[in-house]
């Protein structure tokens, strides 16, 4: 079956893409099996990640990037992750939903997810879901994420260009400049430019970026107004001018190994401590260290020495430490 | 040396306190130690996580309830974590810094964590840095932190009880609300009580939670105006109500087993993390797997099942699968 649908997704047939994005979501082994195979039909498509407080205007611009990218003949795909909510799932769905209606009529396939994947981290799975578009023939996956906490800031650097976005006249835009966003964009869009702060915001942007130390990419700050279309064109050329920079700097080849260390050693991770906790619920070495550690006879620590050595006791008669 | 200075921390010396928070959030080999020979010690004190939107007035709020505590002959610490900082370090200084005046004649310890551990998560680091303060003598801890992400989440859910903070007038506190908030707190509190929303507010709350299927703890909603101290000793009451409820019902023993089974856990991650980067670097297969996927040669979840492989061969003529 995986493999019938894996035909049909490289054909690019969208419902066996929407069908794998979710094998691939619930961590399935046929989820698995597919990554496997398509992984050589990958690393062609542009990305971007784009982050921003709610209320931003995030969806629309996300939407306005998405049909300029459209008009200049690439096919486009949007996955709209929402880490903030790991209790109830889809609490941004409607600005989802918006986002849907404004691209429905051009072919672009937008994709939501709100859960990490089975074991791993949402950068991982937002990862595969990238690769699943890839193989699809997307040539451009526009990544959108609420905030800067640790996990937003890792699903935006899971793509080649982080675009961040504010807004005149929020006191979030001043947290999320000190929460350390004006280190990881390469592009800065004051949205809704219109607005009566804009001018400060974009002067007071452009202050913070030249405190930094001179890079051989030096990021824009660039006025839109979503709600228009205004200043879309001259964001989308400075996207593609720093997909060119990369390329011809070769730091996006030195991006691109760092991002598959990363992804291959969470794989590692996971595939591990799957493969532990298996074999530490059937032989009940975890709940009796557990007990020793809460009636203090245990530290934590000692209690995961034990299960390591336990793990690796089998290859080594002195625990190597 | 940490010998010494563990002998100190038990005598309650806040310097070796200091200097062992220090050690343990460095990752050094001697907090690890520390940790392994306190963990004896630990266990007594009553924990509370609390976290709000930025702007809530947390950090006065948190000074009160320490200073009530105090004020009940409680000895009290508190952590203030602060984990949308991933570059930064330290957005929130002038929060901290207040909050230390205003602790600092009644011997109340206050410690501000930014960064993760060595390898481990913000939760796991804040669960050292409890785990020394009770050891040095403290009976309350109170853990603060900002927002509704999946680490803050973790590190209000590392205590007994969670303190969810809102204020009238404010749509972030809707998105909290919306954020899955509504179910991890076991103490609801509208600060600023005197501003014109909060009956209202209050009021939505007690709705929200009165939909949620009974449980034998039902969350109360309380009302408070952190800057004068109103409604503060009712909150102290209803947490220590809850430190009741949790001793009575036996339901606390259940939450510290199932803490302490996720902390050992997170260590085992850690400690086989580190056990693997050290053996990959050593023999150059990391970087030999990372060519061949960056080739297309392989796919990265067949590279990280050979690095497992690899690590598991000397015990194993077959993988196991």
């Amino acid at each position: 079956m995986t493999r019938e649908l894996i035909e049909r997704l490289l054909k690019g047939d969208r419902r066996a893409l929407a069908r794998l994005l979710s094998l691939v979501e619930n961590g399935t082994p046929e989820g698995m099996e597919a990554l496997r195979r398509i992984h050589r039909f990958t690393g062609q498509a542009g990305t971007v990640g784009i982050t921003g407080a709610t209320g931003s205007g995030k969806s629309t611009l996300v939407s306005q990037i998405a049909k300029e990218f459209h008009r200049r003949g690439k096919k486009v795909g949007i996955i709209a992750v929402d880490p903030s909510s790991p209790f109830t799932q889809g609490a941004l769905l409607g600005d989802r939903v918006r986002m849907q209606e404004l691209c429905q009529d051009e072919d672009i396939f937008v994709r939501s997810m709100a859960s990490r994947g089975a074991l791993g981290g949402l950068a991982e799975t937002t990862m595969d879901a990238m690769a699943l578009m890839d193989a699809f023939g997307k040539e451009v996956i526009l990544v959108e994420t609420v905030g800067a906490g640790q996990d937003e800031v890792a699903v935006v650097q899971a793509t080649r260009t982080t675009v961040v976005l504010l807004t005149p006249g929020t006191g979030d835009d001043v947290q999320m400049m000190k929460a350390g966003l004006m280190e990881i964009g390469h592009i800065y869009v004051v949205n809704k430019s219109d607005r009566e702060g804009a001018p400060g915001l974009t002067q007071q942007l452009n202050h913070v970026l030249s405190l930094a130390p001179s890079k051989a990419w030096n990021p824009p700050v660039l006025n839109t107004v979503a709600t228009t279309g205004q200043g879309i064109a001259p964001l989308v050329d400075a996207i593609q001018r720093h997909w060119k920079f990369l390329a011809e700097s070769g730091l996006g080849a030195a991006d691109n190994r760092q991002r598959i260390r990363h992804h291959v050693l969470s794989l590692v991770q996971q595939k591990f401590l799957q493969h532990t906790l298996a074999r530490l619920r059937a032989n009940g070495t975890l709940e009796s260290l557990v007990n020793a550690v809460t009636r203090g006879e245990l530290d934590p620590q000692s209690a995961a020495e034990k299960i390591l050595d336990n793990l690796f006791a089998p290859s080594k008669t002195q625990p190597s430490n």
